[in-house]
């Protein structure tokens, strides 16, 4: 099942069930109107939702992908993982920073108020604070209890989204030496337009990895197209770390941290700063600038057959006066 | 103005008004349901919520305060700072970790999707993770820009809280170590029960910053009584901080960071992690332990006249099952 949320003027937006070709749409309803309520309901909303998502392959309206919000507009929790071992290790020449010292998965907690559509403008306040994107795979929960243990944390994966999270590089070494993790560096997020249930990835989705490559291009030009299958830690062991110590609410959404992969020579990056690093171990010096405003970014999961599951980011940095 | 919020069974309970002694409540009604819908709306909502506030004065019903939760039950971002600058030099000795170079104010993102009631036990997992409490004063704002001035933030201050800041200390340094901020060591926070417009202050409202004495009291015992006049940055600076690279969605609540003196030899402290710095300082070794399960913690902000504007926090812990 592929879900989206359509503007309708409302802070949350309305929950649209989605063919399987991305192109045609049926509301959820009134008892659902937006996808935070129905994740906060899922074992009632599932079946009603099961239903139109059979009647929307035999019908449905035509959606404007110009009116498709992120799949969930804001939500009561983001925490971000950084899992991806080669990431790590390249953002440290990055940053010029020490290894990290743990045997845990990496994770900060993030701006969950807003995230933005697949296709809306994304504003800055300046080039300089070295604008990047992050391309990654995130996780939708139910209410998740406190203390869960990652093989029951499997289950309560209900949706999995393509996420870009907006990174500004001038300012995330000093906050992260803080130890306090980032705030100024860590602006909203964009997300995909579709919210896919598990069953939709078949053998794509293994063991809490989407064994998908995230296609990434920069103003037209390819960037990377790295596989999610490396991540060191499943979803389902992030989101039991993320639940340690606290109930995650439903609603709550994990993250991949950046996708990269060892065979990163090959496959290109998800970020500027990997760019950079491997232009480092290269050269001894980075080479690509970050991102100027008017840039554009697109980011699509895709299958081998070609088909996108999550539909594309395809967006543009403007300057916020 | 005083603020509450009646359980009603649903997630963002009921807002009441209250009268100037916390005895009496009305309900502000259906258009303004709870404070998270008022304060996305606040400059509509607050000539009739003051309304009310006169007419509680003459009326009113009396409220059950077993019945009242945390003026908000759960936000849209809660953003910590450490703003005490007692606080950070003696937990650097408590964490044996190294001074943090910064000019800015130090803030993390925590937990917003739940904050604790006043009165309502505590849940933990384990003792050996070092529970712990943490003192604070914090406020909430309306939408605020991205890159608002301090001085202009200051008037996006509506409300002002009394705040406690759980904390497990076995998980914190290892968390820090990794730059990345918090997960498992920073668990839901507790509110007292009301929240206050800052005239309701008068001057202890001063330059961004609550002028009172924080009592508190471990198992009845007196632990603390440290003043938040002595934050290195008053709270418009700490809006303005959390604001640089973001929009910040009307609600979220802003915090001042465990509140701390430099006498605090006379005063005491706002946590036992402080107290073990200050047991270290003077013999070497920290003696005070952590809280055990079934320890009483009692919060109460008080005016030189014996007032508690915000109520009082009065709270067990309790192990999770």
């Amino acid at each position: 099942m592929r879900l989206a949320t359509r503007e309708n003027g409302t802070p949350d937006g309305e929950l649209l069930v989605i063919s399987g070709d991305g192109a045609r749409g049926i509301a959820a309803g009134e008892r659902w109107p937006n996808l935070l309520a129905a994740i906060a309901d899922w074992a009632a909303a599932l079946p009603r939702l099961s239903t139109l998502a059979a009647a929307v392959e035999a019908g449905g309206a035509a959606i404007d992908p110009s009116t498709l919000r992120a799949p969930l507009p804001r939500s009561w929790q983001w925490l971000d993982g950084s899992a991806f071992a080669t990431h790590g290790e390249l953002m440290q020449i990055a940053f010029g920073t020490d290894p990290i010292d743990t045997v845990k998965p990496l994770m900060y907690q993030g701006l969950s108020a807003r995230f933005y559509g697949p296709l809306e403008p994304v504003p800055f306040r300046q080039e300089a604070d070295g604008i990047d994107f992050e391309g990654e795979f995130g996780v939708i929960v139910d209410a998740v209890p406190m203390g869960v243990a990652p093989e029951d944390a499997l289950g309560h994966i209900k949706l999995i989204v393509q996420i870009n999270d907006w990174s500004l590089r001038a300012l995330a070494v000093p906050e992260m030496k803080t130890g306090f993790g980032w705030i100024e560096a860590k602006p909203a997020c964009s997300m995909a337009p579709f919210a896919i249930t598990p069953d939709v990835l078949g053998g794509h989705w293994c063991e809490g990895r989407v064994h998908l490559d995230l296609e990434i291009s920069w103003n037209g030009k390819r960037f990377g197209n790295a596989n999610g299958r490396e991540m060191q830690f499943g979803f389902h062991h992030l989101v039991a770390h993320a639940a340690a110590t606290r109930d995650l609410v439903a609603g709550t959404i994990i993250g991949s941290g950046t996708v990269a992969n060892a065979g990163y020579r090959e496959v290109g990056s998800s970020c500027i700063s990997e760019r950079r690093a491997i232009e480092i171990i290269s050269t001894g010096q980075a080479a690509t600038a970050f991102l100027s405003f008017g840039d554009r970014i697109r980011m699509e999961a895709v299958t081998p057959d070609g088909e996108a599951p999550f539909g594309a980011i395809d967006q543009v940095t403007v300057r916020r006066e």
